[in-house]
């Protein structure tokens, strides 16, 4: 397998991998797991080592316990007695002070391996980032073999944003900065290149002469999870908006690019985001609808609403739900809405990309439908993952002369691949760290300029003092979301037109 | 139900239909059948006769014994007496032989009733056209309210075939004649009609600028089935291309009508024939390929060869199989080939349209695929119908990246309809032709300009004397056939190149 990977030229390095805050939920519930399974697969250079940092008086053999613990919480499956044996060797642990750059020097044995790649992954809250980066270059932990990854939030704003990337400029370039959107590392995300590029039906289709317009979609089904605190400072629009909706929308937007090397890729988003239309206070109103969830009872559970969680603000306004009319103002795009959605308390998990196109010119079939249902194109990025197109068809029968129904060809990847295309995505993401491309992760300028388009969103909020809709948890959110939406003669994806128009 | 007809403005009109050459296998298998079929699905006008015309010399009660038997052999399910009943009640039978003209008076009742739509449906060889016509005018059965229907083999060359529509054309008006492709009347034929022109997908990307080629195969299992004496003089392309294969052809790659008129249609399809670049002597030995089938031993079974029939003349040059590479000198064709493949003897009986795409322009992913595959849309016509879309997606995996793979959206009517969609063609060409459409029958320039295209590849096998090329009984045709498309480094559908290259 290792030979496999140097035929890809992804050559594996071996890396000390500094997890700090290695008791933290990121790393014991997603980055311990990920590299366990990169293990399994033989995914691990042999002379990689894994160093947990924390606050914590562990003895070595107290974090091992730990990391044996953490394993066996999120493996379903009994941890293979080899693959642990093999894993448990790479672990060391160090109890650090980080408010005491002097306190980096512990990692001395690290350091001394000068040729060696070290990886310093902050799982840590982003109020640490500064030290933890002044730590870092106080003991040379930022050589020029080092990287560094960091996740979001990287800030609430534009400006808090530039303070972080500026920061941690000052010690590391952009080449060793690994940004996360964990999003990125999906195996349908990923895929969303080779659907685009590799496939002529899509490519010669891909724009304002054929799409009429695209839906993004992220659901999620639970509340807020004791996150109210964090949360209500956030809301929906810079904890999902920013990051993840907005990536969708830049691979599914982005010009096709002359190769896939990470800089090319990375350009041609960041030219999406630029020519975003600004949304500000004279457009707000008719662009974005912002809603909070309120108590249901949903098979028979009383589900708390949004306000009635035990460290609410009675008087929050923090949106739980955003909808969102995009423009992109470039050649391809223009006239082409794109429209977001994404809500907590939601009926369903799910993420999807609707692409609709535009109605035939000419309606042959206006006798028995006045109205053509669109061509649409479903990629279904979480639960039930796969992609649909759905066409028209004749109804079958001897009375159903020119008599259409819509039907999907479908493809759903659990059927035809097996359970690797579950892979997490911090498993892609901790493995092209370690190999040290960039291509999933997100450069600077990408994040800066989405936050000038969310900022500016937020602030026409305030500005206009923008109404909050309420919903109730388990619904799809305001009606004010399908009214904006219904204003443009267009609806939303779940709602099923189909079955509803019974065509 | 006669209602709903109603409302679809297609009017059930109260008819004689007259069968001639009621006790032959058209009549037995097909229309009688079909005819019942109808009359189950309340389709036939209350006042419709049936009414038999042979040599034989039955009793109505002998006929309506020997409908009743041929019933019961193509219904598998039970006739159900109410049915039946009704049925039984239209049935009448006369003795006329047709070389008398006179013996047509016979039919007075019928002439009689003046306002009553007749219908001649000749289910009879070809060479008796010309005096049941001549007997059909003697009575005036050729009024104006009557209809006549025929089917091929209308002719064996375009002079025969226009012999034969002179003759008809002294007693009918080209509204009243309904020549017959049984193809027409197939429910995934009638659907390329709404595939085609009811969605964007497919209508902007129907042309040279997108598609490299097209496969069209009509592949049967069975051989001549004592059909001997009369295929001999025809061979597949007489019996096969010239209609069916061309009627396909015509579909697929028709100009998008302004409306669904009859007359519309059959304009544009008449308009891609005239547009068929002619395959002559200078090109016929790049251009086509003709196959016999020779013996094999099939299941354990053993398979005759072609001359190996009891009637067999051993030195016959009959083709079985015949591909053929059809170009379309018009603005949208120009540059994209049509590959015919039609055989008896084949492994499977199928038919299908095969659309491939060109490939992307650029090929990001050549590091895992020199050659990209192709999209290609596959519309099945015949056994398991339905349409699925080949596109590229990524293989799912850590270690795949960039790698792909070929999948298939799929739709299987038989999944998603009812077993209404199996009707036969002929129940919705006889629903038409009492109905009075002429949308699925073949128009006669249509007829004729197939013809002439056809006369000339087979006189130019002649001049060239074009050799013909053995397969063994359940293959694929023979090896030059392959060789034929594989010269334009291209390859037929089922060869399964997918597999192969083990993308």
């Amino acid at each position: 397998m290792q030979k496999r990977i140097m035929k890809n030229k992804n050559i594996l390095q071996a890396c000390n991998l500094i997890i700090f805050g290695t008791n933290g939920d990121l790393a014991k519930k997603k980055l311990l797991p990920s590299l366990y399974q990169l293990e399994k697969k033989n995914m691990l250079h042999n002379d990689t080592k894994i160093i947990g940092v924390g606050r914590v008086q562990f003895s070595k053999e107290d974090y091992i316990k730990m990391v044996y613990q953490s394993l066996k919480i999120s493996n379903k499956k009994n941890i293979k007695e080899v693959i642990w044996k093999k894993f448990n060797n790479r672990l060391s642990f160090y109890n650090i002070d980080i408010n005491f750059p002097s306190q980096f020097l512990k990692l001395k044995n690290i350091i001394e391996e000068k040729e060696k790649i070290i990886i310093n992954y902050l799982a840590t809250p982003p109020d640490t980032f500064k030290i933890i980066c002044d730590g870092l270059n106080y003991s040379n932990l930022n050589n020029k073999n080092s990287r560094i990854i960091i996740e979001k939030p990287l800030g609430k704003s534009f400006i808090t944003c530039k303070k972080i990337n500026n920061h941690i400029k000052k010690y590391f370039t952009e080449k060793q900065i690994f940004r996360i959107d964990h999003y990125l590392g999906k195996e349908t995300i990923l895929n969303l290149l080779s659907l685009r590029f590799a496939n002529t039906l899509f490519i010669n289709n891909w724009d304002n002469k054929t799409i009429d317009h695209i839906q993004i979609t992220i659901a999620e089904s639970i509340g807020i999870e004791g996150r109210w605190k964090y949360f209500d400072k956030i809301g929906q629009m810079r904890d999902m908006v920013q990051n993840h909706l907005l990536q969708i929308l830049t691979i599914i937007a982005m010009d096709p690019p002359e190769s896939l090397d990470e800089d090319q890729l990375r350009e041609k988003k960041i030219s999406v985001l630029k020519s975003l239309r600004p949304i500000n206070y004279k457009n707000v109103l008719k662009k974005t609808v912002k809603g909070q969830y309120t108590s249901n009872i949903i098979q028979n559970k009383n589900i708390k609403g949004y306000l009635e969680e035990n460290e609410a603000n009675k008087k929050s306004n923090t949106e739980t739900f955003v909808c969102i009319k995009a423009n992109i103002d470039n050649w391809r795009w223009y006239g082409v809405p794109f429209y977001l959605r994404t809500g907590k308390r939601l009926p369903i998990k799910y993420s999807e990309i609707v692409i609709y196109f535009k109605k035939p010119k000419i309606n042959l079939f206006k006798k028995s439908l006045i109205k053509l249902p669109q061509n649409k194109i479903t990629i279904r990025l979480q639960s039930n993952e796969g992609i649909d197109i759905q066409i028209l068809n004749k109804t079958p029968g001897l009375n159903n002369k020119d008599k259409l129904q819509a039907i999907k060809l479908n493809c759903t990847y659990s059927e035809i691949f097996n359970y690797s295309y579950l892979s997490d995505s911090y498993e892609n993401l901790l493995l092209e760290s370690m190999i040290g491309i960039q291509k999933l992760f997100v450069k600077k300028e990408e994040i800066e300029e989405a936050w000038k388009w969310i900022d500016l969103i937020i602030e026409a909020w305030k500005i206009k003092k923008q109404k909050i809709y309420l919903y109730p948890a388990g619904s799809w959110g305001p009606n004010k979301s399908l009214l904006m939406i219904n204003k443009d003669k267009r609806n939303w994806n779940n709602f099923n037109n189909y079955q509803k128009n019974n065509l």
